[in-house]
């Protein structure tokens, strides 16, 4: 087990190494450490090697120039300039915080950007400003449009985040997927099948094997077969792309680049980098605030008080899981598996910063 | 069959006799004539009595002072004051656009409304002004929360537009469950089971019996079981909820007043009248115009491009099928059960107006 602290400081130390500003360093680490606490491992430590090898390939530009390319009063067009997905999330959802302090709410589409870790981070950033935020991006293709067996878009999630008043907020976040990439992955490594609608074969045939990727399959949206909405879950993936892609310029769908530096960069790009959409409404654009706060808590209230089903023991709210691991986690410390262990310690050895194994 | 304008002046007609302007009356058919174009007749000829009965049952406001209560730059409060749900929709989607028209997008929260119709109408209102559109309403409860029996959320629907050039827009439109309430009521009327993952019964145990809802069961959210993602589709959901009715004051969850009249007004009311949201952006807000649109195209011909799955005669583009039947039915004819016919023909008998069953 790790402490916070401790792989806190190493996630900061290694992206300073990389050429980060000590404050771009620290911003990156805490959205890296945020997926470890909300049990989100698929977004944390795991990532900082797919990082580092990025870096390695200069396929990160680690001193970049972040900037307004196009605006208006509630609107930005941000250029991440290659940026660490997190450096220029952050920034991007700070420019729509301060465009909703002025005129009520704001919203910034991102390109030249890279994987910016869990989208959640940035949705809940507008929390501490009494503030609404969204969050959104493209990914590396996986996912088959409906009716399709090519891999067109990513796990493009959707976060959403909504301040309450004496509970805690509202905060959806997920992918537009039946289920995570990174637990197909898991079920892959221990030889395990899945269940029917998360993946197909090359030729569009429902399949339980997770490997399946690999000889051409493909994911399937949200919904998992036609007739349980597939179509829906293809819209809100597509919209996300169009959101983060179209309207920043960046490569939408098939041409967003890898994440990781043992793909290739497609031949083909049709825009700059990876796109990302936020979103920053203040509460008291809608009602006074403390009015806002209060009729939040009654809708918590009412939904908390649904009758759970048979062996449920109670009715969540969006990001109670999540709250709850992350304050066990941070109680209990951080597990990371042996195997990544390793590669930060590898890490650790070539940037000469250090690292023990726990 | 009837011709549009048939059904529209009739239509028209009716909402005149009930007291509404002219003006407002148009409005209204034009919305009603939309879902029959669009093959979504659940939300069309069919609503016309249901109407009515509110209206004698004087649960509409015919000539409704329907005003901003709250504003920014970038969003405003309408309470609708009772009105026809269609009317308070085009007059909150017409101010968003305002809204996007001077600071670059606009948002519109709403209460005090009814029904709506088709959510994918005040979206698509938007792409004549060369802007993105978005509408989501809330809508009679009658899904659970995932994990809970209860009857907490509608269908809530999410409707998104985004213009192209050469090609037409694309148009998601798409309740956030996997089937519309109106096909499990078809099934039902025909005595036929339908798929798992659309209704519980009163325990949460699954079934394939439409007619449980009649005996305390729910529907579920998208995404059908949670191994499939349902608490995605319950996020969804209740995002559409809490935009719509929390940011306006509008009836939440439970407390939506029930869009028919057979249905006793709940007890306890949290708001005013059913809830929407409305988003307007200029394209140009994000990319200029023809750079937008031809993005928007190449975005369309890559995705057009995908390789069908086998047996699959072509990918389509959110919103291809709607407008494919809208063509058809234009050219057609739409067609009207007689059973419907009939309550039309009962309304125009009431109501002194002319109506020939066809």
């Amino acid at each position: 087990m790790y402490t916070y602290d401790y792989l806190f400081n190493f996630t900061q130390e290694v992206f300073e190494k990389m050429g980060c500003p000590a404050e771009d360093a620290a911003k990156t680490a805490k959205v890296f450490l945020a997926a470890e606490l909300r049990g989100l491992p698929s977004h944390g430590m795991i990532r900082i090697k797919d990082y580092y090898q990025l870096w390695e390939a200069q396929r990160i530009n680690t001193r970049p120039n972040i900037r307004i390319v196009h605006e208006t009063p509630s609107t930005a067009v941000v250029d991440g300039d290659g940026a660490v997905g997190m450096i220029a999330a952050t920034r991007s959802m700070e420019i729509a915080m301060e465009k909703a302090e002025k005129c009520g709410t704001g919203w910034v589409s991102t390109r030249g950007s890279n994987h910016y870790g869990i989208a959640g981070y940035y949705a809940m950033m507008a929390l501490e400003k009494d503030m609404i935020g969204m969050s959104m991006t493209n990914a590396n293709p996986l996912v088959a449009p409906a009716g399709s067996v090519s891999r067109m878009m990513g796990t493009n999630p959707i976060a959403v985040a909504v301040p309450a008043g004496k509970y805690p907020a509202y905060v959806a976040d997920f992918a537009t997927t039946p289920i995570a990439r990174g637990k197909l992955a898991v079920a892959e490594k221990k030889g395990e099948m899945v269940a029917e609608g998360y993946v197909q074969d090359k030729d569009g045939n429902p399949s339980t094997d997770p490997s399946i990727l690999k000889e051409g399959g493909s994911m399937l949206p949200l919904g998992g077969d036609m007739a349980h909405g597939l179509h829906k879950g293809y819209c809100l993936s597509t919209m996300v792309d169009i959101f983060s892609c179209v309207f920043s310029g960046a490569n939408f769908g098939p041409f967003c680049p890898p994440s990781v530096a043992f793909l290739p960069m497609p031949k083909v790009q049709v825009g700059s980098g990876t796109g990302h959409f936020f979103g920053a409404m203040r509460i008291d654009s809608w009602q006074p605030k403390e009015e806002f706060k209060a009729q939040m808590d009654k809708w918590i209230e009412t939904y908390k008080s649904a009758q759970p089903a048979k062996g449920v023991e109670r009715v969540m709210i969006p990001g109670e899981p999540e709250r709850e691991k992350e304050e066990r986690i941070l109680r209990d410390g951080i597990a990371v598996i042996p195997a990544i262990a390793q590669d930060m310690k590898e890490i650790a050895d070539k940037l000469g910063i250090e690292f023990t194994i726990q």
